[in-house]
């Protein structure tokens, strides 16, 4: 690897943040959009090398990176908004006791924080993917490490971002970039990094998250590491629409070879059904695909053949035995008494293009597979208009960050109203990296007391010059 | 300690977590205000109780439990108001690429909370404190492990916080107390519980700390462990007011016997003022006053010798040596290039009535000095009209969560716009401990996609049956 050292990237980022950090949103917006400008305009460049990194097709490569340039644009109209920055007012009250004194709060930027890539998004969770997004957004220079999957797409797309920002007068070294393993473990490691977006396996974010943690001074870690996503379909949703059930479960299994965060990994169905067959002839039997990388395919490998060693289990459609480099589909069957009885071999995540039906036979037993499952990014129930939902949806929203009523878990839409977080293992779970609430994990709160207006940040003066929503004495208030 | 086991705490506390997680912000409203009414009832009994076990006054601690059951109403009135939620509607837009479908986010109970209780707030922040409080409005259950400093008055106020919990109608088991430093350990490892407040040492927290991050389901862990609280006092400021300064400053060190988190523990003032001399003036020589614990008055008697042992640093005013089990004030002084020298060693916290004088001969001297502290709950500039405090400004907003103009850092108003907490080691920098938005911790966000309306939480449904503020296509909207 070429290019400047961590030491030289770290110490940009930390001189950089002496600007960002009482930057104008109107400023970081413009370079927000500078980025998105940029990187649209060199959409057919980017597109044929992640393409041919990531073996990715390209029409799904075209909509990641519109959607990558839509989620700056975004980032950059919310902080304009001002919302975010949970602006609140407290005038003095002498009589109270004790005496309140005036009291001005607003949440302000962490510092520079590190940018793990993700393989399986090289646009939207990568190099100027959505927590580099929300993380300058929130005024934080930021270090991106690149993935070893997709290294000429990193270098490249940093290069945009740092012609993109440059041109629009950001400061130097609000944006850097590194690769390499060793380096990930020292980038958590130091001193200038005040918090950390991650998005990989368990195994890799768990060992970071524990950098982090373990530190001095220890630092948020955001990971999102790793989900099941079960689905729970009612008998009464199967008896009226077998057939278009198992078509969308099949099309959102094989999306994008399998290789989603939010691929549906387990699936409920009742017992005696044949849904696990009407899946089977949904996907068919398409060729082998490559797969991110030659580790990725051999992990799935290894996954399908530990799946089907196990007692009770069946495969239904495809090979456990799976060519180098690629993955096939594979539809595999099970009861949940089988998988309540062993539910760590047969729950955790399958990355690539496999689902596990479970025939459960009443639907208790069913939620307490899904509880056994533990945190996912999502949980989906199928189920017919009328029928009781109450405890189905209790476990769902208990382990799962986003319950879907209809639809399939892939596609994550960017909005204001997105959460992509859950209990752990598949992040921390109080904070989502999708959606615009995304940025409130690099800001850190800070009260003014008695502070002369012409020292206040603009957004906490009486006036109010930005016009952004406050909260005074209490009361949310309008601009 | 009698009373139940922990396993039956933490299990009462996850079932009634079942009930507590659809309750209603109206029926937890009242159980705060129940426990606040009950504590306000039983007040001259704790309130005597508590001047025994801790050795603080009875009007501070008349004062405290005002506070305390002030605290708890605050959040009552939060909850029914409704902004704290985030509640946030997208419509769908299926011409959007991808298409978007319905999304309805809010935030709900993470689970079963671990609070412990404070030595030197047994009321603000011990069983009924303010970890609880907003742990119970959010929704959590909570299981408080009582101070060893102050047992009589934690078991007792427990049975009230029970008391009045029952007589309202709370589920069995919202509230739980253990007791014991090895019942501490288990509870912040149990695997019912979900998050944990914990104000105290910075040892004793770190150690906590790395127990919940070393989960094999980490979860959050919202410390508030040390602070130095520096104030910087500008030669303007000194010229003008020396006395004022000097007075009020030793009212803030000496308050409490100078047992409060956010007591100013290291104070710059300009070279050849004096100022230590005159703050000694103003100490004088009080007899020394007992302190919350033996080991507490132990820690304050090493930690000066240590001080008072360092090269640089003269004692102006008081003992060095203490008597057993109590605290009287001293004041030293030193040098920013003493400090500079050996940062550790001389800006560490000393819990008790001590407070360290700076001599600095140029602000910038200073404000690398108070960069070397680390993080601070709050950070204090005595500075005239119109002098220029753009430098000073930056440095103290970015080591505490708390930046002051005036007054002194002692005396937490509960407010909304309240920020107790900043960078490490204070707390975890990115929430608070006091104040209305404390409630963030104990909850986590959960999007609903294209949910029918009768599964929706009231919060969500579309004819905003609650009149809470919700964002709605990306406007924030009144009721």
């Amino acid at each position: 690897m070429t290019g400047p050292s961590l030491a030289q990237v770290a110490d940009d980022a930390r001189r950089a943040f002496a600007s960002t950090v009482d930057s104008s949103a109107a400023d970081r917006a413009r370079w927000l959009i500078a980025v998105a400008d940029e990187l649209d305009a060199d959409a057919s460049e980017l597109i044929a090398l992640a393409a041919e990194e990531s073996h990715l097709g390209s029409s799904r490569l075209t909509g990641e990176l519109a959607r990558t340039t839509g989620q700056l644009r975004l980032f950059a109209h919310a902080i304009v908004e001002g919302s975010y920055l949970e602006a609140t007012i407290d005038h003095p009250e002498p009589a109270s006791t004790p005496p309140r004194p005036d009291l001005r709060r607003m949440l302000r930027p962490l510092g520079p924080v590190a940018v793990f890539s993700a393989s399986n998004f090289p646009f939207a969770f990568s190099v100027a993917g959505g927590d580099t997004a929300s993380a300058l957004a929130a005024g934080c220079p930021v270090v991106v490490k690149g993935h070893s999957a997709h290294p000429r797409l990193s270098l490249r797309t940093a290069a945009l971002v740092v012609r993109a920002l440059d041109a629009c007068g950001a400061p130097d070294g609000v944006f850097g970039h590194v690769a390499g393993r060793a380096t990930g473990v020292a980038l958590v490691r130091h001193p200038a990094i005040r918090a950390v977006g991650f998005t990989g396996s368990l195994h890799g974010g768990r060992a970071l998250f524990d950098l982090a943690a373990g530190r001095p001074d220890p630092i948020p870690f955001y990971g999102e590491l790793s989900a099941v996503n079960p689905v729970l379909i009612t008998r009464a949703a199967l008896d009226a629409r077998a057939g278009e059930l198992a078509a969308g479960l099949a099309a959102s299994v094989t999306l994008g070879n399998g290789q989603f965060c939010t691929n549906p990994g387990v699936v409920f169905a009742p017992a005696g059904s044949g849904f696990a067959q009407l899946v089977a002839a949904a996907v068919g039997t398409p060729d082998p695909m490559p797969m991110l990388s030659e580790g990725i395919a051999a992990a799935y490998a290894d996954r399908l053949a530990e799946l089907a060693g196990h007692d009770g289990v069946s495969i239904v459609a495809g090979e456990v035995v799976q060519q180098p480099g690629a993955a096939a589909p594979v539809v595999a069957s099970t009861t949940t008494s089988t998988v309540l009885a062993d539910p760590s071999a047969l729950l955790a995540e399958c990355f690539g293009p496999a689902v596990l039906v479970v025939e459960y036979t009443s639907v208790g037993e069913a939620l307490d597979a899904i509880r056994a499952i533990g945190g996912s990014l999502t949980a989906t129930v199928h189920a017919e208009p009328g029928e009781e939902l109450r405890d189905i949806v209790a476990v769902l929203g208990e382990v799962a960050g986003r319950v879907l009523f209809a639809g399939w878990p892939t596609g994550v839409a960017v909005s204001w109203a997105q959460q992509h977080g859950g209990p752990w293992p598949s992040t921390t779970s109080i904070h989502t990296s999708v959606g615009v609430t995304a940025i409130r994990r690099f800001l850190r709160p800070v009260a003014y007391q008695d502070a002369p207006e012409a020292v206040l940040p603009p957004e906490l003066r009486e006036s109010n010059p930005l016009g952004i929503p406050r909260r005074i004495d209490g009361v949310l208030t309008l601009p």
